[in-house]
């Protein structure tokens, strides 16, 4: 398995930038589950480039569900999601394939495959291809929801301007699952803007940091070993184009401190056994233990800038340089968000699904 | 598949802290692997306790190979490697299955194994089952070795304390894979002591940092989604008991840096095609770009603390109090390390037998 | 995972009878591997229905490739393939679900998906869906042509009218893979078309028995335990609807014989270490012997018939009959030829792969 | 994964014939089990040799769970179980390295490992390593029994020689499961002993049928495509060594047959939905119809038998001869059927499992 994740809710992504399609088969997913298709339009709005700090292509995002869904609900069957390629510029990308944008994804490419690989607008590896793990993600989130499971993401700081902290999950996640710029307050977003824009002006890009947050996850489980509830998250997390790092409750914070800081004492209210603090971010020897699963993942600046930029030509293995054109992002972490909410759907459903049965996520029994 | 890990090279890990045996299985390794004795005794004597700011427990850790070696190398057959557990204090433990430990996976068990968990000495959870993942990890490291891949980690900060950067990889990480006390200075190394010490004579515990590299992989392996080599490095780094972050090339930090600061630009050098800088980590679009892998993992606090402690009464379901005693560790970071080059060297084989096929590790054809 | 085979190359199946398109995603497949597009039209024609003994519903099988292929040849990514229903009458089945058709799925598909599963044609269940494998398969097998691996299906018996055995494999397997109806004498295909006729005007049908081999397999690749060549190759073989039984080598012949019989002697010729015998089917230790590996697959007649047949109303919970109307074969055993032709190609190319690298399967190095 | 099989509930296996230990882990099992040693010992009876059929080699298989078991029921975490090998005669063997046995996996172990396996007693190949995969598989079938679901297995023919036919399927599993040569008559018990032991008299070997029968298994268990039942069942059943076929239901015997003639008309008795006949083995489209499982392995007579055998001289690569000496059985089927019990039990509680959620087969909820 390379390009597929899941053991007993499975997700598989293909298609390019420029190609005809791009799309994900999702399979294992119990029968019975409308589908929203509300909810998944919302989803891909989130993702879907827009204002000033976005890149000028702009897409409709018209998927279309192929297979394993009937009568507007789940069959149970894989189901095959598909979106077109509609605004393609084909012609801005040809000059690149010999001379690599640092740190892209074109050089790894060519090595690994060869030169075979498909150069327009990244191919594979566009953000494009994110769109199709969003759409499934909907469809899982909405069933997790209905489990009581809810997830929200919020942009925690665009190079190094912050947001407020959570406060009350509950209505913070729903907040943030309403607005397209997530942030806890509009003072933030406006000011992330500006600051993505500032840099959008000078030709260059930011990065920053998403925080999610996942409540009414039951305790007990995730693995001991491999397949800590950690882990698997990562695992998929890091397939959210430029994510750097993952950290779990307090995360690298915890490294400077005290156990006698860091520890969660548990407490008991109104009969329910929970922790004081949570440090922890919701996991306890890689398995959940029914507080809110809590993470942070760096999102890197994009590497389409505008300045002149050292490269190699592969051909005639020189120096060169190279001046980006065309349509590119400032920021994608606001962006970003929505697949990071997509996959830690997925990621979660999988879990659940391998413990409690296929049939986790339905409301028929 | 659940304590499992790996798809052409896979690890199986098993054992209870105060069980009979702890050991694991490593299946697909290649055949003609030399096994050196000296290496996997010294890598387990870098995870072993030991001085003052070290747990009293201290065992042998006299692994013996059952099967899959024949004549002093790999036959390609599972190698299956189990280490006695001699040092045991069952009477220690007894108290804590209903009052569960802050921070540790004493409820989370409970939840998931419905009260039959082995509650000794933290059962399976114990870092005593690493030492299984140590020797294992030791065999492949020294395969890799051979194919010129190089594995370092060290302690970059204990509760503050930091040692000085990488400088020469190269030496670095030999200098680092000869002390049991992984800093690049012995100044860290004494100032980490002191501090750790410190806190155990406060009844308190410390954590830390720790950064790896690895040299002399090549470029072209790993998957543009799901299976990237951040997302699979990160999936086993998390089941090192205490690492809750984990983060690639510059990490969290590019988060705040600006596109034109966080690219690499590719450059030639004695005909080889390199990045200048490396804050990507050795790693675009999920695929190693031939520079040194880079990663650091932030490790909690041990939560094994001598303070008293709130927690719940799991039988009367009413708050309670705990006070450890016993032997227990007021730093891991440092033996940590030897978990983390393990884990490394057996996600890295794995990746690489998958693209070049299951003799890559051998030195037959 | 469920809907997926395959380890290091994976294909994902999804689609419904009746639905807008059945596909396959292809992952792991090498770069640089030419498209045939001849190729692939002519298997989907050998899977296609076409003469009296078949169903009337032909459809024209006119695949797209949507993804992973760039300029003809793969580029190495996921290959997603579509090929759209066209010719659906959705009326014929709506009366079946409350119905089961004996020895269909039709009630296992209701226990297991709830009711929810899409009754027309056999949604996800139909021998339709099988047109993608056929498709993604010939993509495969003829990468391993040009590794000189060659596969051949004859049927070597239809109701119990037998064709000759195989003799000289090479040009067998030439013959086979250029006729429609896969007999190795023109005498044998009509008396089976007759005998299948002859049911067909009954309102019955007729099984049979598929024979494949394989040559220039090279020896050394499979497993000793779980993944055996033969297990690997059942698990997708019986993936074939109708099929009922895979049997290698003298099969269940075999049991009746002496080991004095059965065993089969090495000998060298011509340098080359052969066995003199191939009772084995190319097979010892669950791995590949370098002799051609020959098996047989037994098909069971379609259960589509005409004549009126018990079955039970699964609303009334009462007894209950039911005459099948529409288009229906009163033989697949011809056309299953083709798919099993393509999952074994599937499967030998992802064991292959695994064992010599993703790359096995291209021209490039 | 290699030597490993089952997602939710996965069996790895490792050890050589003279080895210091064969074992397997088993991981995924639920928490709560009770280990019945009675009944795992009486297991390993079966397939232990014992008489004048089998070979002289007697091993007294003390097992030895060494994890996962605390209180003598199962924790839920990884059970590793251990087996001594005792009795070892390893000079017997060391002349075949270079002459390799025909029908044995001498050659191919040669190949596949470059020289590097085990060659005594077979190594890893060794039926001896079955043992450890019966005593896991009598684990799991205790839990399985709880569930309501048996399995039963009988030698069904012995070089030609016949045991009646399943009546009563649930009787005639209990009588099966009390004996040692597992015969529905004494009668034929009888004359297949006198067949094998004409045939040791001769230094000639035999081979046979098993039919398994389960009983008890829900419908709705199984995939449509790939995670077929019979794909599953068959991919580990071919494990078995010696096995070269696996059939379904009526399985070759159903390629003879009409439509009308095989297809299983449902009826409706005591409100529970059954078919009149079981063609079809309990399996429609992959998943399981609620009938009883039905299917029949094909057991090769034991390559190792006395008379001299050509083969061939890997050093010299010339034409060579050998003439085996030691322990050997005549017949295995009888000891066969305790592994098949064993790998059925597994294969079917690990779809379960994956169906059900982890704790399928535990008492607790």
């Amino acid at each position: 398995m390379k390009n597929s994740f899941g053991q007993s809710l499975t997700v598989t992504l293909f298609g390019e930038s420029h190609g005809e399609y791009i799309g994900a088969v999702l399979d294992g997913i119990a029968p019975g589950i409308k589908i929203d298709d509300e909810y998944i339009k919302e989803r891909l709005s989130f993702r879907r480039p827009s204002g000033r700090i976005s890149t000028a292509r702009v897409e409709a995002d018209e998927y279309k569900i192929v297979s394993g869904v009937y009568e507007g609900r789940t069959t149970g069957t894989p189901l095959c999601l598909i979106i077109p390629n509609t605004n393609k510029k084909s012609g801005d990308y040809s000059a690149l394939r010999y001379t690599p944008r640092p740190s892209h994804a074109d050089y790894t490419a060519e090595v690994k495959y060869h030169g075979f690989q498909d150069p327009r607008g990244g191919g594979h590896f566009s953000g494009r291809v994110t769109c199709a793990l969003v759409a499934v993600g909907a469809i899982v989130a909405s069933a997790l929801k209905a489990q009581g499971i809810e997830i929200g993401t919020r942009v925690a700081s665009l190079h190094g301007v912050r947001d407020r902290e959570f406060e009350c999950l509950k209505e913070d996640i729903e907040l943030l699952n309403k607005k397209s710029f997530a942030t806890l307050t509009y003072k933030a977003e406006e000011a992330m803007r500006r600051e993505a824009e500032c840099a959008a002006a000078r030709g260059d890009s930011v990065g920053g940091v998403l925080e999610t947050a996942v409540i009414g996850v039951p305790a007990g489980f995730g693995e001991p070993w491999f397949d800590t509830l950690e882990g698997v998250l990562s695992h998929i997390l890091f397939s959210v184009p430029a994510i750097k790092g993952v950290e779990f409750g307090k995360g690298f914070e915890i490294a400077d401190m005290l156990g006698s800081e860091a520890n969660d004492p548990f407490i008991i209210r109104d009969g329910e056994i929970l922790t004081e603090t949570n440090n922890s971010g919701g996991i306890n020897g890689g398995i959940s233990n029914g507080m809110p699963i809590i993470f942070r993942c760096a999102v890197k600046p994009t590497p389409s800038i505008f300045c002149e930029q050292k490269t190699v030509d592969l051909n005639s293995r020189e120096s060169a340089s190279l001046k980006l054109e065309g349509r590119h992002d400032p920021a994608i972490v606001h962006r970003a968000r929505a697949v990071v909410d997509a996959v830690t759907a997925l990621a979660l459903a999988d879990m659940l699904c391998q413990r409690f049965g296929t049939d986790y996520l339905a409301n028929c029994k």
